[in-house]
């Protein structure tokens, strides 16, 4: 490869002969040039090229336009516009590929979401969405980089599952059986013992009970792979498909598991910062752009730079769900009645309800702990203490979660110290209706050398919703699969 | 938590007070004194905790069996016998967990591999399983950190996609029509357009389609996630779900994509020699010990860590398809008759036939290029040229494809240069019957902006069935999927 990518050569000092390779952007003819600005995924910027009017045989000429992509040598030299300190001086265009105006769907003006959403496969070509998937890329790195500077060891953890103990969700079935006539068990059932695997099987949506058997040996480990919800919810906030994060450590408690959680989450958007300066102004400032239409009030206080140092440079908030509880029930919204679910003892928190501790009252993230053992899985490790509130009420009994919540975001990690005791654990399986059978492997980690562990799970997309400033979560994974939406 | 782990315990001067935690693989007692070896997944080593005769309860001692997970506190002491620099010296014991050994089926003994499958959610804490998974571990971090290093963008294709061009296998479907009774069409099929995504959805063979869609935006992006063959086949080389790990370049041609497949699998080999000395040395032992019970004309010439210092350390040999057959053809086993297939210009080469290549002709990796088209993918870009060979015959027409073979696994890279030309595409794909509107999005990147540009994909359990020296492929993913088999 005779040329380098234009993040290089932006910073290539002038004087020599280079080729850029690259999609035109835009070109734009005055009287004496005309200036081509070509981008190749690298960075946000665009490196310009330069010809003299009449260089550049009518032929090519007409043939470079936005989208094209093409080959260009010249001389590297300093830039005589604003915004670029260096130039290409065109001797030479190549055109691998052009892009006939009338029909190339991103021409250089403002696209919708909405419409880019729709093309998928070209709206990495855009400055927001490759700004994006490159701030995406340098998280992912930074979760890899993260756990292996700590000792954690990646895990993969099966796609394909037979378990359905985690029960967190509606699960996609995988088959090779006929669709039309499954063979049928005499009783009139689907026969999965003919099935590939012999038996009935889904989709993941969680890698944490695998992951408990392998912290349990190699001490700590974590996953990042695909989970899938088979939910009907069109929303913002959800895929049918998304990546998870699912650390698990073996002799770590919850007040370790918190200190991990917290110390992880800030790494990696320090990382971002550190290593996505350009995209993430280039998201700061779209995300100014977008306050201004919106009506003063609902505008955020901060800017996307600010909300990701201010998460980084502060402590989260702890508190148990107890406390929480408390807070709500005594808050302004509570007495005036501006929530739409009311706040007591034993009721899961709703959004409203998370975004007020974070956003108002706390005014920084917030780790809650020590919830009612009702709303919880099973896993939880039991909590031996009933809770108490300020004016000395008792409540529970509750479990060792905890949620971390998130400005914008709600909650973006959850977790838990696990139950490690096989009594207590069977026992709360046994009030929940799950078979031992069924995960006979999870309980021998119980019988057999048990220890107390932790871990937690983060949602990949939240986190890179978060860090792009982005609203809709199906603008941070390249290709979303929701209901009735599958394509590419 | 105030404790080290035993990797780093075995590193720290002697004089302090230390805790260790982890799980006891030996108890042994003398006349004087009780020594027990703990081992805590972070490492193949164990540390060696030793007491006096008499100074540990006996209800305590009882507990201390292999398996059991205990917490040891004592001073760290230099150690007085061989194999170790230190010991801790007891002075309180803590268990965590004990491990009945009537019951827990890990003794200290040598277990058979087959046995150690049917319990996969223990194995993880033998000595060759955990030196797999921290070998598997290092394996992964070195493709991101060697991709990140390299400009390249990670890319999430998706899992679940209503494609199904690239062909490259059966395929596992995805659903949640009810399976007794799908809705059904006028004609009597199913009626998937009732289903989660309103259309027939499978789990992925290959992000590569996708992938060439994110290439064509960033410049150069690799995806490392899950894919899915459906095939009922129970070898030791095939997994119903396995990792791949696919770059893809834009303005890289057939030549780019060979260098880039060689310095990347010598990269990621060599960073696990240089992380993973003492679980390579483990299983160099291991397969040394293997290869002792078999036939001399059976044992393989290289120990484990020969053979890997040999792929890092010597070029591969890159030749055509059609030099490659022609060699074949001259061979001493083409002579004989020892062949089991006979290899003519137009049949795909067999695993015999690879093997005497990289084996027995070249004896090191070979790169076999300009495969005929017959037996290619459509989306593999066309030669112009006919191939010959040394006798002036004439054959053709061939593809720039590429295959990357290795010591003993065969095929470990398969790649190719892709056809970027919009018209020879499609009359390719008119040829084996792909219809343009199933990819209408893949076409669009030939129509807008196209480029010449190249990728391959690598199998990860075969690049760590090489580096660990195994022969089973069930054995070098925590959780192995393969027909009649999804457990755990």
């Amino acid at each position: 490869m005779s040329y380098l990518p234009v993040k290089q050569l932006l910073q290539t000092p002038p004087g020599q002969t280079v080729t850029v390779k690259g999609w035109v952007r835009t070109k734009r003819e005055s009287k004496n040039a005309v200036f081509i600005a070509i981008n190749d995924g690298s960075t946000i910027h665009t490196i310009q090229a330069v010809a003299e009017a009449g260089f550049l045989p009518d032929d090519t000429l007409r043939l470079v336009t936005t989208g094209a992509c093409v080959a260009i040598t010249g001389e590297l030299v300093e830039s005589q516009g604003a915004g670029q300190a260096v130039e290409v001086k065109i001797a030479d265009v190549t055109i691998y590929g052009p892009a006939d105006p009338e029909k190339y769907p991103l021409q250089p003006k403002r696209h919708s979401l909405e419409f880019l959403r729709e093309i998928a496969h070209l709206r990495p070509r855009t400055n927001t969405f490759s700004a994006i998937l490159r701030i995406r890329h340098a998280l992912a790195f930074a979760v890899h980089k993260y756990y292996n500077d700590n000792g954690f060891f990646y895990l993969n953890t099966p796609i394909i599952t037979a378990s359905d103990a985690e029960g967190a969700g509606e699960m996609f079935r995988v088959s090779t059986l006929d669709p039309l006539n499954p063979p049928k068990t005499e009783d009139g059932k689907v026969d999965y013992s003919q099935d590939f695997f012999g038996r009935e099987t889904n989709l993941t949506v969680s890698g944490q009970l695998e992951g408990e058997l392998g912290a349990l040996a190699l001490g700590k480990i974590y996953t990042f792979g695909p989970t899938f919800r088979a939910e009907n919810s069109n929303t913002t906030r959800h895929l049918a498909e998304f990546w998870m994060i699912e650390p698990e450590m073996t002799f770590f408690e919850l007040e370790d598991n918190m200190a991990l959680a917290e110390d992880f989450v800030k790494s990696v958007i320090r990382y971002a910062l550190d290593h996505c300066a350009d995209d993430l102004a280039f998201l700061d400032n779209r995300l100014a752009e977008e306050e201004k239409t919106k009506k003063k009030e609902d505008q955020q206080e901060q800017t996307l730079l600010e909300k990701l140092r201010f998460v980084v440079d502060n402590d989260f908030e702890r508190l148990t769900y107890t406390e929480a509880v408390e807070i709500l029930r005594n808050s302004k919204p509570a007495k005036k009645g501006q929530f739409q679910y009311e706040v007591s003892w034993g009721v899961d928190l709703q959004s409203e309800h998370e975004r007020y501790l974070v956003e108002k009252h706390f005014k920084k993230p917030v780790i809650l702990t020590n919830y009612p053992r009702a709303i919880k899985s099973f896993y939880m490790k039991q909590d031996n203490e009933p809770a108490t509130n300020s004016r000395g009420e008792v409540f529970g009994p509750t479990v060792r979660a905890m949620d971390v919540l998130f400005p914008g975001i709600g909650e973006i990690i959850g977790g838990s110290q696990r139950e490690d005791d096989l009594d207590k654990l069977t026992a709360r399986m046994a009030e929940v209706g799950i078979e031992p059978e069924a995960i006979w492997w999870y309980l021998d980690t119980r019988r057999f050398g048990t220890a107390p562990h932790a871990g937690f799970g983060l949602g990949f997309e939240r986190l890179v919703l978060f860090v792009t400033g982005m609203s809709n979560i199906r603008d941070v994974i390249p290709f979303p699969r929701a209901p009735k939406s599958a394509e590419f």
